[in-house]
């Protein structure tokens, strides 16, 4: 590397002439492909964005000026270039760089980016507050066109015309599957459009018209418009911008550095929203991954010499919660035909793709888009099909209205998976899908629950089709399940029944979904100090197993309850509300889950820690409330049969 | 009225003529007028929409085939042609109608449609769901200019051409602002591109060539994006519908009803996604709403002959809280120039319309776009404005991981203001703010509060702004404060601090927000009976009082939570955890608040009393819990100082 390391700021940048420039970026690309060879991340859209983010920070006033990058995951040029290159090994990874932008990080960050279609909205805001505080201050929106699908996007698209600002949003259209060569044809009306002397050609002369009285600010509009049209026609494509008056720029290939630099810069001090539509290749510059744009968009680790990524297959190992789900929902597809799949964006990620190849006209890939896979899978359900909804937790968040308004309150048969229940690991806190059950268990008629293990899954697919009217939410985690033998028969589960999974006598824990293993574990070595622990899967939070909870307020003093959630509103909170609204006054309840805060990133096994949700915290919790005194604080460290982990 | 009276069904309109159907029309607009004068409800939109209903119902075989009405309010015409005429004055009291189209009223009405954007999504789930069943089922989604500035309408745009199906959109734009006259060439463009003549003209000429092998189905497409630019070009205006690929036909005039039924005749069974823009005008029809159609859009009681609206008006009533807050807002920004104001399409319901007169510049009408609403004011309030987003409550759902993941993870200080929190009376379920408690309560770094008054709304303001960093939530309910007058001196509060507001003996009652003056009074008869209760005004759901909590705790064996809000993990349930994380085993606690289940419409005062909030209910379950026996169910009706109100 010639000059990365040099670069401690963009300031250091801005030294460059632009063929240095070009070395930058070759040098940007080697250090991010030797980084993630040996630290996982975001590695497709990081290489696409190199040449966009070395002509943002060299001709932008960063920090003054604000780059607002949608989803955080394409910004790692960013990161290094601004003051983070020495710490970028330590990317995700707990007490690290966070794996997004944060401006807790730094002040080139400006705006925490976990989930999409977040930056026109918030750039927008920024632009809006520099014009009112009379910054003159410029403000860089780079979107994705996969974050474009979003509908918040549409709305800040829709707001940004209607408030006075500059702001520049960039597109950055790394779309594969509309690779097109760009036309000699574009590429002169690009440069027509944004060179300075044909602007100001354009401007002079509405200004002349305007003076002699001959042009409206109304007809101005029409105008400009008509000139829209005339491109429109001659690219032969309908652009969707313009219709928000927004003037757009583009597209420009977005690796051709002296050509973006000149680009950006003559539109920079533009006055008015406007867009430019940046083509860009995922993987640029690294051949496999250029080649291969999904595989590639996190790939684990690789060996970057011959390109082979590393994936450790341990024979007989479980399979993914992920890839249970997918195949399970192609046998019970092949057995009923009203069965459909829908996700938004995240096919591989939750393996619907399975369902797309066997089913290809029944299983949909919405795009960013929740809210909107939530309301057409309520309009399927309407119909008589059965939707398997297939959304990441913290994703679900966004389709909050929709689970009530279009779904509950129609009591429609929609099945919610929600996909990575629980912390998340390295993606962190935008990540960790930690407030579900809080949040859906004060919705009337839905049932939810949250398997124990991989053949739960099963059962609970099944139960949800076969057995319940109305909608049903499954929450599982990320990651592997618990046996190697996964594919069981599956079985109708009573509604709200929960299992005993091993009787005890000193306190019972009540646990949902997949952290109960670990609290199994922990009672298992409890068991060997002499605690006796009952120990209850609920397998479902709504509605709750009474009779489960009437027993055990019955014949126990204590209560320990354990959820991969938050601690407010949860499981540990139902049972709080069943035992007052009973009248059982004499049990104890100890609430294990996420106490209220935001959780870092890291290993998941670090976070439970951190928490307390890893066997070791709730073996030591045990042992804290089995002990007569109710004043002992910690164990004594001999007690414990776990090596500390860290 | 000439043939209202003989319709009972679409059927029925089926045997008219087209010059008899416009009487049909007449006969609607009377029958509305004359309703609603006697009823309050939504007026402007439903005297809109009178052709398109009569044209859809008359072309279209339904309930087989569907219409999704977005925002059922604009539906009245299609409840009294469906069989519900005579119930119609039963509109939105309780027990009657719904003021939205529900499923569970009549077959004919295909979604609950409460909030926005939702129909292109469940009309598209219904469109694909019958072609996978093979139905020869059309499926028409009819859609609101405004409701088109929701993101959720946007997903739906996006995705109508990415799955098979012959969905119609009807675009109903009433928007008076752009209120031109449909020209000659747009007319004529119309009809031309509707014909069935030039369609099969266009049909078989692509066919012609495809046969030759002259044309890809993909250069297919750019010829129609051609054809598309032509138009574009001639009528001076960018398309945005057909950048998505869905055929765009129009604008028709949407009163012009032989027109109107031609048009949808002529596109009715054309293949592939559709939209046909209809201009109408709101209020059309009765000469007071045409010329003022914001006041109009749900006027309340008037004189349908003199067209005056009858507002009763008592001297020293009590402000509206939105008015107490549009006041104060204004106030404060006088003062602070920092302070901005944001509403999601609301400024003249939360009365954000006072900052948008007198700082025009400093308040935002986003449109019907709650998540962009909080994404925007977070973007401002990272550069250091303050900004009042002010969001109905039930609203506010639809932003909720923007809440999460904007706002509180960055701990920006956007002050979010919960207009109409509890329930709303007769909009009904959809409408009701009733879960935000429980669902804003699991979210870490937020202070949630709820004024029991409109002297404590202003001093929450003031709080939010000058006794707090970081984000703020206001809960508080529509209608009417305690006092006339309502200007006192605002005070900046302690962050997460009640007060005590009349001490007791027998029990403590902890309430949150405005429902607590029913408690109060409640409490106040409890006192007549020698039951004494003290009242404790929480103000601060989170974080909520300990000291407070831990002295009712220490001297009290009973405690009632009261609040207008789901009875699931809210300010009961964050009692509950406090007690059991802090070992309080002997005090018992009894929650009040709204059950598990969606509460229907009706006037506040009728449901308040169905779900036990109205004074009564809690006075009574006062009395109950204060009788030595616990086995009582009930008090004797002698003891009710307070005379039934139905």
């Amino acid at each position: 590397m010639e000059y990365l390391q040099e670069i401690n700021s963009p300031d250091d940048l801005k030294k460059f002439s632009i063929e240095q420039l070009k070395t930058v970026c070759s040098d940007l690309r080697e250090f991010i492909i030797e980084q993630l060879s040996n630290n996982p991340g975001h590695f497709g859209s990081s290489l696409g964005t190199v040449e966009l983010t070395v002509a943002l920070h060299y001709l932008y006033n960063t920090p003054y000026d604000r780059i607002v990058w949608d989803v955080g995951h394409q910004a790692y040029s960013h990161k290094i270039l601004t003051g983070r290159r020495d710490r970028f090994s330590t990317n995700r990874k707990l007490g690290g760089l966070s794996g997004f932008t944060n401006p807790a990080e730094s002040e080139y960050d400006t705006f925490i980016a976990g989930h999409a279609s977040t930056s026109i909205s918030a750039a927008l805001g920024m632009a809006v507050a520099a014009s009112l505080n009379n910054e003159d201050r410029h403000v860089v929106a780079v979107i994705g066109d996969g974050s474009m699908t979003g509908g918040l996007a549409y709305e800040g698209l829709n707001n940004a015309c209607s408030q006075p600002n500059n702001l520049l949003i960039i597109l950055n259209d790394n779309n594969m599957s509309i690779d097109n060569n760009v036309g000699g044809l574009q590429d002169y009306l690009v440069k027509l459009n944004t060179s300075f002397n044909y602007n100001r050609f354009r401007n002079s002369l509405y200004q002349g018209f305007k003076r002699r009285n001959l042009i409206s600010e109304k007809e101005k509009n029409i105008v400009l418009r008509f000139n829209n049209s005339v491109k429109s026609l001659i690219t032969k494509e309908q652009n969707l911008f313009e219709g928000f008056n927004i003037r757009y720029f583009g597209p420009v290939d977005g690796h051709d550095l002296p050509n973006l630099i000149h680009i950006l810069h003559n539109i920079k001090e533009m006055k008015g929203p406007k867009l430019l539509h940046v083509k860009t290749v995922k993987g640029k510059g690294y051949e496999p991954a250029e080649k291969s744009a999904t595989e590639w968009h996190s790939p684990g680790l690789f060996n970057k010499d011959t390109g082979e990524r590393i994936i450790k297959v341990q024979k007989d190992q479980p399979k993914l919660y992920q890839d249970v789900f997918g195949h399970t929902l192609v046998e019970m597809a092949q057995e009923n035909s009203q069965i459909v799949g829908v996700t938004p964006a995240m096919p591989t990620g939750c393996s619907m793709s399975f369902m797309m190849s066997a089913f290809p006209k029944r299983a949909f890939d919405v795009g960013i888009a929740e809210a909107h896979a939530v309301t057409f899978s309520a309009g399927m359900a309407k119909e008589g099909l059965i939707p398997f909804c297939n959304i990441y937790s913290s994703f679900m968040q966004r389709a909050y209205d929709q689970v009530i308004h279009d779904v509950a309150l129609q009591k429609l048969k929609v099945i919610m998976c929600l996909d990575r229940g629980g912390l998340v690991g390295p993606d962190g806190p935008t990540h960790h899908g930690v407030f579900d059950l809080a949040y859906l268990r004060p919705i009337p008629n839905l049932v939810i629950s949250a398997p124990y293990n991989e053949h739960e899954l099963r059962n609970l697919m099944h139960t949800a089709v076969y057995g319940n009217e109305g909608p049903f939410v499954i929450r599982y985690p990320r990651g592997q399940g618990e046996f190697s033998q996964w594919r069981n028969e599956p079985q109708i589960l009573p509604i709200g029944k929960g299992r005993l999974l091993k009787e005890g006598k000193d306190i019972a824990l009540l646990s949902i979904g997949a952290i109960g293993n670990n609290a199994a574990r922990a009672i298992a070595e409890a068991e060997k100090q002499g605690i006796s622990i009952a120990h209850y899967d609920m397998v479902f939070l709504k509605p709750i197993d009474e009779e489960i909870l009437t027993e055990v307020a019955t014949n126990f003093k204590q209560i320990i309850t354990v959820e991969n959630g938050v601690i407010k509103g949860g499981l540990g909170s139902a049972v709080l509300e069943f035992l007052a609204d009973n009248k059982f006054n004499n049990v104890r309840v100890h609430r294990i889950g996420i106490p209220d805060e935001f959780v870092t990133h890291g290993a998941i096994k670090e976070l439970q820690q951190i928490v307390g949700l890893d066997t070791e915290s709730i073996f030591q919790q045990i042992v804290k409330l089995s002990q007569p005194s109710q004043h002992v604080n910690s164990v004594d460290e001999n007690v414990s049969p776990f090596p500390t982990a860290r």
